[in-house]
């Protein structure tokens, strides 16, 4: 039997890549544009068009059941209006299928949500290990002044599905307040039936 | 529907335990009584029975297909005879089920085998991801002179198989040398067939 062989990845502990990483995706301001909130923010910030986030895929792994695939994520400190520096945010191909992020550093939320707009939240920094739960979609977002760094673990075959949340957004964003970070309704959020 | 609902739970980084954790589970020497290859100094340690690794699992989720498991693992320094302390060592009951290891403090070894006796070895220290693919059996080993503390994350349906181990054994052993820790053959290995 031909076996799949171990690995070993080794987190740069001083910020979060993964020397060696396979791929790293760098998304942009221009990658998310029309995710923001504040829309007259989001245009004016499009000129410098910054950074906000990396993901760092570990290794080469066949993206079939039974395997997992991990990377870590650097989420850059920041906001567009109010609006924390976030990730795309994505519901998974295979939706029954879960995720399990681990905190290394920063302050964030994990914000997720069921097909029907129920949102959750639940906080990151370093230590916390947040789950996922098969069918919810999940964003992070970076709510501190540090980069938020976690690595994520999934299952191979779960893949993704980035558009519904492209198109329907989240049903609840999360905005800088004077007592901290908050959640409050998204004035862009059409639901999960946007493209239906 | 009903979904599972998402959770959080943090690791002391102080000692890698899990407060919350649903189930906690101690192992000592007796529980490992047979699997050290130096059967004089485990007769002779036996008496003070000290405790080899903790498993702090995270969390009550579904062993189900779709969901992920997750826990701490704190394997304590020292040795018998010359070999390490270490975890019993397992592979998954749904043997075509992987592990993602990430080490948190310590130094370590993740030692893992195919059912046919071919050994593979991983370094562990802060900042590793190590990853135990479909079918190879594992175990941890603690090479350093700190607790070994690692988070593991796995299918949850990935179940365990510690019978292959307990009567097989590993084919090589770690064990302390001048230079370091050092893989040798196993006098006690039998292979993965002892139990037919």
């Amino acid at each position: 039997m031909n076996y799949f062989e171990p690995l070993t990845r080794f987190v740069d502990l001083t910020n979060g890549t993964i020397p060696g990483a396979h791929v790293v995706q760098r998304r942009y301001l221009e990658d998310l544009r029309g995710l923001f909130a504040d829309t007259a923010a989001e245009a004016a910030l499009l000129d410098e068009n910054p950074l906000l986030y990396e993901v760092h895929e570990a290794a080469v792994i066949p993206k079939e059941d039974g395997h997992l695939l991990f990377s870590t994520t650097v989420v850059r400190p920041g906001t567009v209006g109010e609006e924390y520096f976030m990730t795309k945010g994505h519901y998974h191909a295979r939706a029954d299928r879960s995720e399990l992020y681990y905190c290394l550093a920063g302050e964030g939320l994990l914000l997720m949500q069921t097909p029907e707009g129920r949102v959750d939240a639940q906080p990151m920094r370093a230590g916390a290990a947040c789950y996922v739960p098969p069918y919810w979609g999940h964003r992070s977002i970076n709510t501190g002044n540090e980069d938020l760094v976690f690595l994520a673990v999934y299952p191979a075959d779960a893949g993704y599905d980035y558009g519904t949340i492209a198109e329907g957004g989240f049903a609840q964003i999360v905005v800088a307040g004077a007592e901290g970070p908050r959640l409050v309704p998204n004035p862009r959020y059409l639901g999960s039936g946007a493209r239906d």
